[in-house]
């Protein structure tokens, strides 16, 4: 297998200021492996419990997600229920059952992947799998909790990361730092070899050695549903990084793919609207942002 | 007269977290015209009272800005206090003392500058100023209070208007729309030829016609006063469309050389870092956005 994503598989139910869904096909593992399956092979490693299994196989399936390592156990699947607030920046989770992926263990395959997507898990299952996946190309995404419960495992894992992804709030929270700048610098320092912060709307930087890179978000207007949206950047990375190879100077055009990607996602409740999308319709985003960024009459 | 800024001329007292500065030179017009000067010819229209009257007028003077139309009158200069919070990109007044700002009413050259901007003042003087300078290039910008307070007299100028800048705050506000981008749409129609939303540290949108452009802020870790940021922004587009003429093909390009400013301007406390900056520096910084943008990379 060439890549694979380990993360949580999930039905959300989410509420907006106009508008709710319930029983969403969710989680990180979903919305980045269906974002990465639009540039080449890739698996998913989760947990589903009875409810909405089949639904949510059939779902990855169709999407051409390799399924061979997801497990449906006896139990609920992991649940989410939240809410956006006016600025739907700003998200409060209404409530959270792990169901199944309580006891998540990560079925792995023999033969270790390429490059390895370890998404929103504890950093103690993150240890596990890189342990397991020795040699492989390492992303890693986090959340707030992690840094501030599981702060020393997290850290300790860093020097094994190719490019670790995290979000601006999280970077200030795990630097100390309020400036995204000096933040991200700082957390470069900490050991990955390239560290990207997303900033929702406001797009991404990308810190790799003494250098700062930005991509910006594309530009829509139609964005309903933030959920899902950094999962499905980061997917869409793995799915660049994995079809062209690894190339720290190419970063930062491969990341207008994962913002291409993202824009794609948050117009539409759940994965649905991404899963639909094509890869051509990736890629046009990508040529629009050329000619917004005006990168022709730059000097 | 090549180009004018009507706007203020403040004493400025400034808390951010970190320190406090008092009688720093401040006010729209002063940030505008120390920024625009290092483009080309500027003049500034305002008024100041006693108080440091010299030392702002001297001050100028030595940034290349025309003082011919500023005013010098019996009573106080415009003071603003302000505080920044945590999250630097809110901000708090503490006080404001119009003094003889109070009465502003601009003193403006016989002959019409080609450019002017018309800063942060009442839309009612802005207005004055337009019907006084018939056929000249306008730029305006305006404030919440404005929106709120005088909405109709700023509504009723939009179609005289070439470039109106306004932060997303702001655009919110005006439109009623959450999303900037339905916003910005939404104020391109209400009639300027041309929409810029500012975002502070997360760059600039450019809505002009059926497109979208964006302008990234210049990613500085030294920032520790966002003081005038927008004002120097405007202020280099300004001198920009002034010394190349304007070019809606190319304003995408002039907003770098304003991104660069404004991105000086916050690195001290004070107009006085970016006062200390040449032109240079500025396309110094202009040149670093093509490779922070990966131009050359993307299709």
């Amino acid at each position: 297998m060439k890549s694979l994503i380990i993360g949580s598989i999930a039905i959300d139910n989410i509420y907006t200021p106009d508008a709710e869904y319930k029983n969403l096909i969710g989680g990180s593992a979903v919305y980045a492996g269906i974002s990465a399956a639009k540039f080449g092979e890739v698996g998913v490693s989760g947990v589903i419990g009875a409810q909405m299994s089949e639904e949510i196989m059939e779902f990855l399936r169709a999407n051409n997600v390799l399924c061979d390592y997801i497990e449906v156990k006896e139990g609920k699947t992991f649940s989410w229920s939240g809410r956006y607030l006016d600025d739907m920046n700003l998200r409060e989770t209404i409530s959270l059952d792990l169901g199944v992926f309580a006891d998540f263990s990560p079925k792995l395959p023999e033969k270790s992947a390429e490059y390895v997507l370890l998404a929103n898990i504890s950093p103690e299952l993150q240890g596990y799998v890189m342990g397991k996946m020795q040699g492989a190309f390492f992303m890693l995404d986090t959340m707030d909790h992690w840094i501030t419960e599981h702060r020393q495992d997290l850290v300790s894992m860093l020097k094994g990361i190719d490019l670790f992804l995290l979000n601006d709030s999280e970077a200030q929270l795990l630097s100390g730092k309020r400036n995204v700048i000096k933040a991200g610098r700082e957390i470069l320092a900490m050991g990955p070899s390239a560290v990207i912060v997303k900033k929702g709307e406001h797009g991404a930087l990308l810190f790799v050695e003494s250098d700062i890179f930005i991509a910006p978000a594309y530009p829509t207007e139609n964005a309903v549903d933030p959920t899902g949206a950094g999962d499905s950047f980061a997917g869409a990375l793995l799915g660049r990084i994995s079809a062209m190879g690894f190339d720290k100077d190419r970063l930062i055009a491969d990341m207008a793919y994962a913002s291409a990607a993202a824009s794609i996602c948050v117009e539409g409740f759940g994965p649905y609207v991404l899963a639909d999308a094509s890869a051509d319709d990736i890629c046009g985003r990508v040529r629009g942002f050329k000619k917004a960024l005006g990168c022709n009459l730059l000097d």
